[in-house]
């Protein structure tokens, strides 16, 4: 992947939320530099990494193994307790319904996100489902943390995906004229 | 787990769907008997199995080890494909916001299930996860196939685990009036 366009803002807002953000978007970062689409994510309990995981569905060949349900699983693990309680997830875009509905189910006190999914949202945009009264538990959310930073990589894997697709159809092109 | 109350309804109306759905309530049951909450999933995939698990979120200590995502993961590994094109998936309950999610981001063409969650179901009770617009796919569903059974599994889990928890205070007050 080239992801040529994308540079880190600069740390003048340096805070533990923005440290945090950071690792999540190295992760998004690995994810595509792997070809996937890039997300990232971190779970910190008393200030401390607990999870770390970027999406891996093409790579595993499963539809559930997106950024936040890695991490959260590693998590698990790591604390050796299917209940995250007090734990804040830093995550580069807001999750979709399946991680939104396992954000609730882990008890996660609270989940930071860089860019808002406006259309398939599952946390507050299409479906509100960290916060219903009906659910187990609900999820505090702050959204627009290095809100660029997160835009630009997502935006930079989809350039690069496009300006690939191009590239490869006229390389089909010229193989035709030479062989046709 | 004693279970005891529960008897599966003779098979009068024997189907392929219920032929599935017996098998998920098998998983329903080795869940019950693991001490998981009783819920249990089968894909099919032109008529084949291909993917049969239940709950272990207190086993695995992971939220994320719903019935359904364990065998839709299951599923994507035996076909070697992160889509599920085609396949069916059986499952006890209603399925939650994330397992809704799973499906959705799955492909699965559609999803059967016994008893219906009014108060959290994902699918279409509580969120309209699995036929909404603006995602990528929408999964059929039909609600209600042996529905008095999957409720019996259910209910059997709960009533035992109701009866243990209060003989488990007498055993205690018991055994404070013999010490103290």
């Amino acid at each position: 992947m080239r992801n040529t366009q994308y540079e880190l803002s600069p740390m003048d807002n340096f805070s533990e939320d923005t440290l945090f953000m950071r690792m999540a978007l190295r992760e998004a970062e690995q994810a595509a530099a792997e070809g996937e689409v890039p997300c990232g994510a971190v779970i910190v309990l008393d200030g401390e990494v607990i999870g770390k995981a970027h999406n891996q569905t093409e790579t595993l060949k499963d539809p559930t193994a997106h950024a936040e349900v890695l991490a959260i699983t590693q998590a698990t693990q790591a604390v050796g307790n299917w209940r995250l309680n007090g734990a804040v997830m830093y995550v580069t875009k807001e999750p979709c319904p399946m991680c939104a509905g396992a954000l609730v189910l882990s008890r996660m006190k609270k989940v930071v996100w860089g860019m808002t999914d406006p259309i398939r949202g599952g946390a507050v945009s299409k479906f509100n489902i960290l916060n219903e009264a009906d659910l187990n538990h609900a999820v505090e959310t702050e959204a627009g943390l290095m809100e660029a930073d997160c835009k630009a990589v997502m935006q930079g894997f989809f350039q690069d995906l496009r300006l690939r697709t191009k590239e490869q159809r006229q390389q089909r092109k010229l193989d035709g004229e030479e062989t046709g």
